[in-house]
């Protein structure tokens, strides 16, 4: 009985392999999944731990960032720039959680249930860093596409790239806000991101 | 230097996303990628940790399935039934392991693939249950959709299956395996796939 909830769920979350993001892949043929996305910010969190100021628990980690998207099933991706979209994510989340975790045996349930309301709430160190990965994730893909992953179809301006990365890796690793730093500069250079508004 | 390496790394292997395999998506719009794979995986194996007739190590289960099929960048998917490619796959995987993880700073590159030959060796408690996981999947997929995710376009034989499980699952957990049992049972049954051959 146990297990065939838990096969039911495993069932249920393949359907994020048909969220679609507004990111690019690399090789900018399509637009990411979420799915895959979760994977790759997965592995990023592996690659880049060493990097995290305060001591962190990778595994926990690891798992928020594997299951804190799965809630788009219902839910649907929030582009990161869409203030409106904002307004009543949180609520159509967390009824999603509620959802797809309570096809699993209640006690499991809980469990994803309480990871993603911690990654969510971003008050713990564990939750600082894989927040912080997942917006530093879109950033570089960004980068590496000279802003066609999304930038320069959603135009976000200076100030709204910066406060994302500085409230993201900003508040979790010296040397990855640093790297930041050093590639907002270059992409105003090069004009694929606007120059921030003198005040 | 070392951070330099570590995102070229986590640029390369975006390629997965674009490395396709025999298995379609539940929904079966389409063939999965190996990215989203990887991620479905993960997902299943902390779902399933309970299983485990002997204890294992979560974290490194996970990061093994993380890792294990990244250098299909390089070698390609090969499919589970699929002899012929087998008979170079390691050689053509170790080479592809060679240049992806050297990508990484020297320690980080010797970790990944040090799992990831772990993985391969399918020898100590932690790869054999990641094995079994990556292989109860896909079996799963057929079943959900009566062998159409793959066995129907492959028409693999009954004691292929019936072995990539027993060598698979069979190995690691009496609950899983039993359930695979009963599952094998009912897809001879409803014709979906080949009964086994009588000695």
């Amino acid at each position: 009985m146990q297990l065939a909830q838990q096969i039911a769920f495993l069932r249920e979350i393949d359907k994020l392999k048909t969220v679609i993001r507004q990111t690019h892949i690399a090789d900018e043929s399509r637009q990411e999944n979420t799915a895959e996305h979760s994977w790759h910010i997965a592995m990023a969190a592996l690659t880049l731990a060493e990097y995290a100021d305060a001591p962190i628990d990778i595994l926990r980690v690891i798992k928020m960032l594997l299951l804190h998207d799965i809630v788009e099933i219902d839910a649907g991706d929030t582009f990161a720039f869409d203030t409106a979209g904002y307004e009543d994510k949180f609520e159509r989340e967390q009824a999603a959680a509620k959802r797809i975790f309570g096809l699993l045996p209640a006690a499991q349930a809980e469990e994803f249930e309480t990871l993603w309301l911690e990654f969510e709430a971003v008050e713990t160190d564990d939750a600082k860093f894989a927040n912080a990965i997942d917006r530093f994730l879109p950033f570089l893909h960004n980068d590496w596409s000279d802003g066609r992953s999304s930038w320069l179809h959603h135009a976000p301006t200076y100030e709204q790239v910066y406060r994302r990365n500085a409230t993201g890796v900003g508040q979790i690793s010296t040397e990855l806000w640093a790297y930041v730093q050093k590639i907002l500069a270059q992409a105003v250079e090069d004009g694929w991101l606007a120059a921030p508004v003198k005040e």
